[in-house]
């Protein structure tokens, strides 16, 4: 539905709990003809168990066709509708280093690059300089002072870092500064409607004093500003369903993402079985829990078909820890597909299941994408319509009319 | 679709027949992990055999996790979008009693109540005085005298009526008077807009003039107010679909329903068996009959899962009856699940079959939500879409576009 004042109106209190387990990247494909796709290749006993006691489909992020970012993936996931709530890239970067934006923030994605003497691109990336001089370098630029704005350069990883300008009526509609291309140089800002001109301003500003700061600083003698946005101001999932969720998640951006619907983020090791330690020992002070993990995705986009089974194969062997935790209601899919044979997220939608004390099991033999293709009585549903089924099956949500 | 301008220009006229067949909450869930459904459990040759030559599948009242009441859900099966055309629940009791609300009738569902010396609620149902108890109530009620309004109060059962005032513009956006808490005063109505104070002012006064006749009639002296509505102003099945529709129903809500899209309400006897003498007997003068079995919810929420299934083999002995008269389409589904494991309405998905002389059948071996789900081509359809289907399968709606 994604119809969040309905949900707000329906939705009721309990003490049923729920859990979001979101392999990223999850969905696949074969690697030859007749092949099994990473999770069918996966040996899953406990997986597919659960399958078998589920309701299943195959899930769509977006829409048919559209291969989504982590970004409105997770919007989705999370219950909004991902067209109406888009989150910037600059946002996502400012997100994934836990900067905590607020509504007078515009942030961009910066990329430290090499210019020659005629201020023409010869490294986009600068070399891919080591991060702890991207660190320093954020520290010289810090220096800067612009007019009725306050200004914030943190570092990210190697040559990226997030600029946040703050000031009260910026607007996010200005064009780029990195020409992505090797040759030319960097573009000044435009802004692209009458109320971004004074962003506009404020950011050739800052690159005009970052210019002179850098100028000795070879190979990251310049910079280049992407994505520039602002925070969309989405309501938390605590007031649409009236739920207390928390975040079991490793990286940054994730964790940036729940805090941006309002989920408590927990302390966790970074490994997969941490993350379900810490489940176990937060079990009872919440009612919603989101687990990350990343690594499906990252083996996914290094091609490695092998390493995506492998990393499924450790989630499975901690099903049996969470289903000990008797939830009510859990859901086990991805926010995207990341085939090994692509190295990339792609458009394919995911293998899903929903499990509860009231779900109606459609008896598949395995959890894959054939099989919740071809007997998943869900079909193919639309990840904004996770949520509201998860809080249905929690016995949360009251009925709609007499 | 729920296009009703769309409808209404592709709409041909016909003699072709449709029957839609409503079996009041019959979706259902097992009792037991690996159980079969009510309707999995019920022995239903005839149904079975007509799902195998139906097209078939899951149909959603409302959408995904919603668990809908009988009015957005009949809304929805009679063609209509129910978040468009929300019903509220004065208009719902008023029809629940044969009331035929007007356009200027504003309906409240309203409670006998017992309050103390100090005005404070003791009882919200007035110890649920008995009905006859409640109709001399009604009847004393009824002196009420409201400048330039028309008074209806009508009894319903035990401490529940119906207050009717009847005027030109008024509006319904008026807060209840009912706490719904113990130890409080009933509330005053509070206008929510502007529009609306004239009718929080008539509600007031009778209020007031209602304490005066009640206060020695302890238990029952005090009333509260609530879900103040107008009757949406829907357009009739015969505008939208050009069809001569008639409802067989027994319930005075399910009547109302009809009557307010425009259907022509047989006169029947309650039993099922009734309802298909009915249908034999005015068969030649419609061309939609709408059948609504209630008892399959009833018992559904009595959470008497033997009771539900003894129901439906109830209607499928009389599938013979409906299929001899040679109908054109046939739908037969529900208008939401009630599982007796769960003594309500729930969100889930219903069993649908639509037979015609030119569906697709989907070759199921029964009727049934696994059977549904696994092999319904519809795969999960919207409720709003089965009318449209129903009359595409009567040959009754033109090319759209050239």
């Amino acid at each position: 539905m994604a119809d969040l004042t309905l949900m707000h109106e329906l939705a009721i209190p309990g003490t049923s709990k729920m859990v979001m387990l979101i392999l990223d990247g999850l969905g696949g494909l074969p690697m030859y003809f007749g092949g099994g796709t990473e999770l069918e290749t996966a040996r899953t006993p406990h997986l597919d168990a659960l399958a078998g006691g589920s309701t299943c489909g195959l899930m769509e992020s977006i829409g048919a066709g559209i291969t989504p970012g982590s970004g409105p993936a997770h919007v989705s996931l999370f219950g909004y509708d991902p067209l109406q709530f888009q989150i910037g890239r600059g946002v996502l970067e400012a997100l994934g280093i836990d900067f905590h934006l607020g509504p007078n923030d515009l942030a961009a994605r910066g990329n430290f690059a090499t210019v020659d003497e005629a201020g023409l691109i010869t490294d986009r990336r600068a070399g891919r300089i080591p991060t702890e001089t991207c660190v320093a370098l954020c520290d010289r630029l810090r220096s800067i002072k612009l007019p009725g704005a306050e200004v914030f350069v943190e570092p990210v990883k190697e040559h990226r870092f997030v600029l946040v300008l703050r000031a009260e009526g910026l607007d996010q509609a200005i064009s780029e500064t990195d020409p992505q291309k090797l040759g030319h140089a960097p573009l000044p800002a435009h802004a692209l409607n009458p109320q971004a001109e004074r962003a506009a301003a404020l950011v050739n500003e800052f690159v005009t004093q970052a210019r002179k700061l850098l100028q000795d600083q070879h190979p990251a003698n310049a910079l280049l500003l992407r994505g520039f946005a602002k925070h969309p101001a989405l309501p938390t999932m605590n007031e649409t369903y009236g739920i207390r969720p928390a975040a079991i998640a490793t990286y940054p951006m994730y964790k940036g993402l729940a805090r941006l619907v309002g989920m408590d983020l927990l302390q966790t090791g970074d490994a997969i079985e941490d993350q379900f330690t810490c489940l176990e020992q937060h079990w009872a002070d919440y009612d919603f829990f989101f687990i990350h993990i990343k690594h499906t995705d990252s083996r996914g986009e290094d091609g490695n078909f092998d390493a995506k089974v492998a990393v499924i194969e450790r989630v499975d062997r901690q099903i049996p820890r969470l289903m000990r935790l008797n939830p009510d209601v859990v859901t086990v899919t991805g926010d995207h597909s990341t085939p090994a044979v692509l190295a990339g997220h792609s458009w394919h939608p995911l293998p899903f299941l929903l499990y509860s004390h009231y779900c109606r099991p459609d008896r598949l033999e395995a959890f894959g994408e054939f099989q919740c293709g071809r007997y998943g009585s869900l079909g193919t549903l639309t990840a904004v319509n996770v949520l509201p089924l998860m809080m249905a099956n929690a016995l949360r949500l009251t009925k709609f009319g007499a």
